[in-house]
C-alpha cells in the first residue's frame, strides 16, 4: 500500500493523514491483476516488486487509498494506472460489490492481514487487464506468473502483510487456487 | 430460450432431448449483455428482439443448453457468438460462479421463471461486451437500452418467461437498478 | 445512520469525528434484517421507523458506523444488537464480502446514495433473524414487511438517501425482487 | 455424491438415468456443513467419512443430484437431511447464487473434477449448520475439523475427485483459508 501519490496531490496532508489514520479505519482497495484466456479463465497473476518504505523488497498486489469524494471505482482505476502503467487497459468489475474484503489492522494477530500503519478495511476485486503493463512508481518490476507459481512457497515467502493470502482467495474466487 | 442450433449439430437428437427433458432438470446459462463505461459501469443493456416458437415477439437475454462434455464457460462463449455475432467480443467473467441462479418450471408458478418446455436451471452471468454485434439466427434485432428504458413498463411488457425480472436482478448486481 | 451510541462511547469525541468526516470516507455497514423460511426464501424485511435528526420520520435499515480497531463482523454484530435489541440472534453471513457496497456522498447526484453529513462507503448485507426484535435507541418501530410491500410505492416514499434502493438491491440478491 | 436414495423414489430408474447420464449434464449440489461462532466465522468444517461404490473410504461434503421438478434449495435441504440427519438445522442461504460452480466430467483433466458416471454442473454453497448432526445413510461419521486440518495434506489425501479443492474454494469464500 502507498499513499505518497495521494498525499501529494494536496488532498490530505500527511500529518492530517497520521491524525486521521489513528481514529478510524481507512478504506483501501486491492486489485490483483490478472491475465486471461478468451474463455475468462485466469491464465496469469500480476505481482508488482516493490521496495518497502524500511526498505525490503516484497511481492505486492495493486493496493491504494479510496480518497474523500472518489467513488470506489475511481479508486480503482487511479491506482491501477498509478501502478500498471496507463496503456494496461484494465476491465473494471461491472458489479460493485468487492469478492472479498481484507482488514488489515496494526496488529497482524486479528486477521493476520497487517499494516503496521492503520486500520484498513480493504475493498478486494481481481482485475484483468488486456494492454501493456509499465509498472511505475514505486514498483521494480511487474511479473506475471501462472497460478501454481503464484501460490508456490517461494512467492509466498516474498509476500507480506498477508498479501500471499489476498492471492490465494482470488485464485480461489477466480477457480484456480491450484 | 432456443436449442435449434444444438439439436441441429447432432451431439442430441429431437426425440432424445424431448425424452431427457422429461426425467432431468436441463443445465442452462443465461447472459445478459451490457455496454460499461471506463470505470465498470453499465450504461446499457442488450436485448434480441426473437421470434418465439408460438409467432409471437419478444425480448429476451442470450441464453441456451449447455450441452454434454461442455464446460460452462464454452457454452457462455457459444451462445454469446451464436446470438450476438462473432466480432462481439463478449468479456467473460473470471469467476465461475453465476450472479444469481434462474430456476425455469414448466408451470410458471413455482418461481416466477418460465418454460413450458422443460425445467432447466440456468447460471446468469452480466457479460460487456466491446465490438460489435450483428444478431444472427433466430434474432431479428438486437437493441441497447439504458438501465431505465430496460425495466420500463413498456419494454417488461415484451419479456417473458421472467426475463424481465432477469434483467432487474442484473442490474441490481452491477448497482445500477433504477 | 446513526453515530451517537458511537461516539457517545468516548472512542471518538464529536468533534474529532466532523474533523475526520471531511477528510476520508468512512467506513459503514448496511444490515438489511430479514426473515426466512426453513429453505432460506426470504418471507419478510424488516425496516426500522426512525426520527432523524431533522426532525423526519422515515424508515431505514440497520446501519452505522466501523470504529477504528473494530472487525466489520463485530460492527455488523452491535449495530444489530443495538436497532434490533439483544435477542433478536442475527444470522451474520460466513463470508466477509457484502454483497454489494453502497457509496454514500454528501451530493446526492454522485451515486443517489446521500448521506449529507459525509462520505461513506458501506458494506451491504442480508442479515436473517431468528429471535425477537425490540427495536431500541431512536427506532420508534420495526415493521416486517413482505418483498411485495417493501418495494411498493408507498413504503419507497417513507425511505430516504436511496435506502429503498438498497432494499430492492438486497431483494434481488435474495432472487425475490418483485 | 450418491444416487441411490434419489433413484430408489421411483422419480428415475437406474436404467433411464443411464441413459440420462450420457446424454446431458446433469445438475447437482454441493454443501460444505461448517459450523460458526456468532460473529459468523466458521470455525469448523464437516466432512462425512463415506464408503465409495468401489469400496474404498473417503471422506466428502454432501453432495446430490437436483430432481426434475425440484428447487434446487429443496435439493440442498433433501440432500443435508439425509447426510446429517434431521435434526442437523441447517442454516440455508438467503442467497440463490452458489458461491462457485464445480464442473464434473468423466475425464479428470478438464477441470481437475472428476466423476467417472457422469458430467455434472454442481452449485456449490457453504453451510452453517446449528443442530446434532447424526450422519445417516452410507456415512460412517462426520468429523468436525478446523480449517488448518480441512485443509492439511493428510485430510486432502482422503479426498477424491476434487473435493479437498472444492472445500479449499469454502474456505477461501468465506475468508478463513489458511
Amino acid at each position: 500500500m502507498n499513499d505518497r501519490t495521494d498525499t501529494r496531490t494536496g488532498w490530505l496532508s500527511i500529518d492530517e493523514l497520521d491524525l486521521v489514520r489513528g481514529r478510524v479505519p481507512l478504506v483501501y482497495v486491492d486489485a490483483v491483476p490478472v491475465q486471461v484466456d478468451e474463455t475468462g479463465v485466469v491464465t496469469h497473476v500480476g505481482l508488482l516488486l516493490r521496495v518497502k518504505s524500511d526498505g525490503t523488497i516484497s511481492r505486492t498486489v495493486v493496493s491504494g487509498r479510496v480518497l474523500y469524494g472518489e467513488r470506489v471505482r475511481d479508486a480503482l482505476l487511479r491506482h491501477l494506472d498509478k501502478d500498471l502503467g496507463p496503456v494496461a487497459l484494465p476491465r473494471l468489475p461491472t458489479h460493485p460489490a468487492p469478492f472479498t474484503i481484507i482488514e488489515y489492522f496494526p496488529e497482524p494477530e486479528v486477521t493476520g492481514f497487517h499494516d503496521p500503519r492503520q486500520h484498513a478495511v480493504s475493498l478486494a476485486f481481481v482485475v484483468p487487464v488486456d494492454g501493456d503493463c509499465q509498472p511505475s512508481q514505486d514498483a521494480l518490476d511487474l511479473a506475471w506468473l501462472t497460478p501454481e507459481e503464484a501460490v508456490s512457497a517461494e512467492v509466498r515467502r516474498e509476500m507480506t502483510g498477508g498479501h500471499d493470502r489476498l492471492v490465494r482467495l482470488a485464485l480461489a474466487h477466480a477457480g484456480c487456487l491450484p
